[in-house]
């Protein structure tokens, strides 16, 4: 008899069947209360007993319940997870960390580009004077451009990472990537964190896709964003705790960087009658980088995945472990 | 001794520069009153015994003068020298006509890219958010999608149809095109115009880059847009009369078409004032598909290169003749 799968992922009924029939036999325990995949969940009685744990589970009720021994987020984010205590509750009795990177590494990659082609393209400024009703002709097309031959600098060269490189491929652009531990086998040259700095002074660009964590606070801060190319774009897709936001607010306002597209802030949401509204060439989005809308079947479908491989005891995709 | 190049492109000192270096040792002669790529240029006293003949001339000054052998137009599209009287007295002294469809065909593809990634990710709708102060976390993420196995159909396989494809390939999409003559030797499927209709029907995308004429007048009517399949997006970077707007907005307003995405419009420019600015999913950018800001650089970068063919009496780029 196997044990369950405790689910708390706010799933549509198809998607819910789907993953029911995707485990057989195995039982499927739905919490009483579904959580969205940005949002933590609570403790949920219905976990005890569960082999498995599928959503956003509360991450002490994970140390407290010794059945479960695979944990599957349905986020790429686990700020919430990565604790010590936590980590070492894990590994006492064997159990894994896997999140859905894979499933919003596509949408990431594509937004980041969305980003970049708006900004050459002055469709911002375009939506602005529609609403205005204004033809600026005259003043927008002298300041499109093409993305051709530019010097992009990626934070972060994970899943999001590798596939925009992937997307950008066509441009003829010159990537570079800093990441925590480059491999030297990456697609385009990656650095040490330690040279983000160096490497910003000569970027067209700097995109960003770091995740939260202690070594990642605020490495955006008035020292790097100083050191940044005049004109240059930023763009966030990564988590708001990355960005020092005043220093990239005052950058802006003294029209040393280009502009700012972002995607994540801090504070986030941002709050109605926040100065990063209104600063100039600063575009928000909210915290929509990793949306599409067949977002839940595609997260069932990357869990029956590792499934399939947990039943067949092969490694995990996407397994987090303590950095 | 070498006959002048007579030429009335609007260009700055720099372009203007390399422009003469370029010739040589034949003589530049710029007209008294120079003019933009999307504007006609008046007659200019100084065309009388010129060579060449760049930039936006008066096409009845070109039938005119007898010593003009090749004109090299500075825009894409050719619709003022496009009529019958035009070819015969080009025909009649063996002179030839050249475009800068090379120089305008990658903006125009990454505008075309720039619309797609735009509808999707839910840029125009953040920018109007923006302007609100609200965070649209809730309207937006649930209608984010990816542009993935979508069907697109090009209307239209010249140089932008071919670029756009390219710009696509990491996305994976089955991509097909419509064109005039097809040669069968197209990177994608293309089809005569007359398949046209039943390609809409099962097309994610529309995206038009067909040049004005009479044959294209109108292409995108009422019948077209109703065969359209429902959700649609349609996106113009050709020209505004090729699509009948009275018909889109009906489309939109009633909510068969996903969103429509123009550059060109008809009228163009859109009047304040006129429905279209309102038209919902409807979004404007005014003609500035194929700027870029070192433009006007590209324009004499590309005239240099036919320049030198012409020289060595080689066949020149971007040929046009009469359909």
């Amino acid at each position: 008899m196997l044990q369950p799968l405790w689910c708390n992922a706010d799933l549509t009924p198809d998607a819910a069947r789907i993953l029911q029939h995707g485990i057989g036999e195995r039982p499927l325990v739905m919490a009483g209360e579904p959580t969205e995949s940005l949002f933590p969940g609570r403790p949920d009685p219905g976990m005890d007993g569960a082999e498995i744990a599928l959503g956003q589970p509360d991450p002490h009720q994970i140390l407290a319940t010794q059945s479960v021994r695979w944990v599957h987020i349905t986020s790429a984010g686990y700020t919430r997870y990565d604790f010590a205590e936590f980590w070492k509750g894990l590994a006492s009795r064997g159990a894994i960390l896997t999140n859905s990177s894979s499933v919003f590494s596509e949408p990431c990659a594509q937004h980041l580009l969305a980003f970049m082609l708006a900004q050459v393209r002055r469709l911002p400024e375009s939506v602005q004077a529609q609403a205005r009703g204004e033809w600026a002709y005259a003043a927008l097309r002298p300041i499109t451009r093409l993305i051709q031959h530019d010097r992009i600098l990626l934070l972060g060269f994970g899943a999001i990472g590798r596939r925009v490189a992937e997307l950008l491929q066509p441009f003829g652009c010159d990537i570079v990537g800093v990441r925590a531990r480059p491999t030297g086998e990456e697609a385009v040259p990656c650095f040490p964190m330690s040279e983000a700095i160096r490497l910003a002074a000569d970027a067209d660009w700097v995109l960003n896709s770091l995740p939260a964590s202690d070594a990642t606070a605020h490495f955006v801060d008035r020292v790097f964003i100083e050191a940044m190319k005049p004109g240059a774009i930023y763009a966030n897709v990564g988590r708001g705790a990355t960005t020092h936001h005043d220093a990239l607010r005052k950058a802006l306002m003294e029209g040393r960087l280009g502009a700012a597209y972002l995607d994540v802030t801090d504070p986030e949401p941002v709050p109605a009658g926040h100065p990063l509204w209104s600063t100039p060439n600063c575009w928000i989005t909210p915290h929509i980088a990793g949306g599409h809308a067949n977002e839940r079947d595609r997260l069932v479908d990357h869990f029956l995945r590792n499934y399939s491989r947990w039943q067949a005891d092969e490694p995990l995709l996407d397994r987090v472990q303590p950095r």
